[in-house]
């Protein structure tokens, strides 16, 4: 339902409000050099859940942080994600041509061009959460910083990309499956919620959480972040490529294991909502200021794109 | 000469403890996923002369730094080095086989192995800048990430490579030419200066300098910057494969620009010495602590690998 106060109105005006602030932080066309920074705003733009951003802003709602700030930290989670994208729809890797409905950027600009888009949407990712004030605390902006970093690299997403690189062709186990995606999608998705809590943890400005607070945020992220991919496997394997805006059974076509090759549709279905369940779950305990967070895993469960 | 005291002891001792610093700080290889960062280790360890590092440890001279902070410095200033090495061999940029005498990353794994060490070798880097104390002031340690971040990125190296891939089989002027190297070479040189200056500038630790100094610094790094890669090519048009240890005459014979096919090289040799003039210059005011960045400033110039 579409009330001024509803999941809907609040996640498009998010949503709305975010594409400008992305619009602003990416490196502006007309500076040089321009086919690259052309490049890195048409990967970025225009596209997207922007579910990383969402899940940012939904937990600096919970610890009352300034969005200003939450603003560039969703920013950063972004950057990395549509850099994953770009990398990981290259030849070399997936060999995908369409991405939120258009050609992919290497098949718009060309494979060398889409490298470096990659490589400079990770480095603005770092710049952009030093060179602003994210926290009082430089020491916890700091911690910031490595958290983004240690999500995303060989320990995180770019691992986890590995592991789905060595999966091609071979029967995983469960535990394996759920490893993998841990890395790959679950990181960063976890990543995007702590960072978000994070601006907000001044002494003095919004609510400040505890050790076992932040624990319970990061157990959250890592179901609602499984979550997400378990519905990302059923939709892809029910889907078209309209709908999906990116090329549909694609994972079963590659020979890589998914939840639904693994379990079936419906056992996969039900792992979902299991994982459903846990995430709202951690946040018993946060009450009426954990309510978009609670929507945007109701929203990671139930979407049908 | 080999004295205890001379470059050729100084750096040479730095090198061998640096390669120990860069095999610790490294993802150990029976770590998950092992394939990639055996790829990580086999792309940075026991390769290269190490010119950024050893710059990094003669500004920390120079100003006192703690040495196992500028090892930090040093190291996440080559993972950023070793990472664009890898992504630019790749068949979509340069296309090269060979690497510090050794089959390049793709060739070595695969190209999607290759892409995905690059893209943790970044990560890496920031990682390490943000876990390790490198300043006792943690807002000036956000801008040795935010300095790094922008070295790298589309208005640093990555930017610089990808005017260099515009470049291919145009006419550029110098000042162009300069504008280009600037970015893809200079950038990171600089920043390993500025970088290891910045490990001591605490209050009450080593000497702190001030701005004019640190510009000083900055000018010592650009033309530095400039005089490596006005070197490099002239070392590319003349020495062959197994002395530079890669593919010799490769700019040329891809209808790249170089200082000396614009220049002829007498011209491009009178330039890199000038460059070495005026990096001496920026140092004048330093002093005896400044001897080992003159020293490397010398090396740069008059190398012959």
């Amino acid at each position: 339902m579409t009330t001024p106060d509803s999941f809907q109105t609040w996640s498009s005006a998010h949503q709305a409000r975010f594409e400008n602030v992305l619009r602003r932080l990416l490196p502006q066309p007309d500076i040089a050099p321009q086919r690259l920074h052309d490049a890195m705003r048409y990967s970025v733009l225009d596209g997207g859940k922007r579910v990383r951003p969402l899940l940012a802003f939904a937990a600096g709602e919970l610890v009352g942080a300034d969005i200003a700030r939450v603003d560039i930290a969703a920013t950063a989670v972004e950057l990395i994600h549509a850099y994953s994208l770009v990398h990981d729809d290259m030849p070399c890797m997936d060999n995908d041509v369409l991405r939120r409905g258009r050609p992919t950027c290497h098949v718009e600009y060309d494979e060398a061009t889409a490298l470096l888009v990659g490589d400079s949407l990770q480095s603005l990712a770092f710049q952009l959460l030093a060179e602003h004030t994210l926290n009082n605390d430089a020491a916890l902006q700091l911690d910031m910083v490595k958290l983004l970093a240690s999500a995303s690299g060989s320990r995180g997403m770019a691992g986890g990309q590995a592991i789905d690189l060595d999966s091609v062709g071979k029967q995983l186990s469960l535990p394996e499956l759920e490893f993998m995606h841990i890395h790959k999608t679950g990181a960063l998705i976890r990543a995007a919620v702590l960072l978000g809590a994070q601006c907000g943890s001044d002494k003095g400005r919004g609510v400040a959480l505890d050790e076992a607070q932040l624990g319970r945020l990061h157990h959250f992220g890592k179901c609602a972040g499984l979550a997400f991919q378990v519905v990302d496997d059923v939709l892809d394997s029910e889907a078209d490529t309209a709908t999906l805006g990116k090329t549909a059974g694609k994972d079963a076509k590659q020979d890589k294991p998914t939840y639904v090759t693994l379990l079936g549709v419906q056992a996969a279905k039900k792992m979902a909502a299991e994982l459903h369940r846990d995430a709202l779950d951690a946040l018993s305990g946060f009450g009426a200021g954990a309510r978009r967070l609670r929507e945007l895993a109701d929203f990671i469960v139930l979407r049908k794109f």
